[in-house]
């Protein structure tokens, strides 16, 4: 599977992810559906930098613990962060080559494993498909309506 | 990509849901997490039958309405269906053909298109990923702990 095909079944569910986050405001970024659930906020990073963190890996081989979490205290910073990293991690995988993604690398401190760049490549889609489907719920609770479709199958 | 590899790809999510299922109570099958929402079974019933009807699909070539869905009161009756719905599905995915995985498919009534088999195994695999991410909200919601991880990584 070539790198474009890639980051496109990946933006097919990132793309839906952002438009949710578009549509939060300030008191939405504290809500919690449980006591020690992660808050809104806190899922929408997730989202992001987990995903950036597995693109990195497959990238480089390994993880590197360098991603720099900026403060966010609005949604407007939280929506602007969002989108920033989303660029920063689509040009990531769509720079992958042939040969990185299908050598084996060291996800270790993500998964606890080693596998094909491939392989992880799908655990963090599938894991962003996750984390989105919980904030559809999330979305619902705060009152949000008129949500996007679970994914795009068109860009 | 051989049926086995797809059905196992399946199995890492289906088998996690399962599990989750497999810790509710009778009272928590009513419960929802806002007006207007599937209720806990609703939702189980959702992932297992769309998945089942995206995989018939595939296997017919075009959608057949023909899923009779059993009445379920309580959540003994629930987990034995999503069990014997995760067998017959199961069946169904081993038993693909290259032929089948290859071939277009009438799906215009699932998703209003047309699309080759593996295509529409993916979507369905991302529908069920999806809503299974939303089945943890509720299981938290309803108290339960001790929760598996998102997915498998070997059967």
């Amino acid at each position: 599977m070539n790198p474009q095909i890639i980051t496109n079944m990946w933006l097919f569910h990132r793309l839906v992810g952002n438009e949710i986050i578009d549509m939060v405001s300030d008191e939405h970024l504290d809500f919690r559906p449980w006591e020690g659930a992660m808050t809104l906020k806190e899922l929408a990073l997730h989202i992001v930098f987990s995903t950036h963190k597995f693109a990195e890996t497959v990238q480089l081989g390994t993880t590197v613990s360098s991603t720099v979490e900026k403060e966010v205290n609005t949604a407007e910073e939280l929506k602007q962060l969002v989108h920033e990293v989303t660029e920063k991690t689509k040009t990531i995988l769509e720079g992958l080559t042939e040969e990185k993604l299908k050598a084996v690398v060291d996800a270790t401190r993500v998964i606890g494993t080693y596998l094909p760049g491939t392989s992880l490549l799908h655990i963090m889609r599938d894991h962003e498909i996750h984390h989105k489907g919980q904030l559809f719920v999330y979305a619902r609770m705060i009152g949000l309506e008129n949500l996007p479709m679970f994914m795009k199958h068109r860009l």
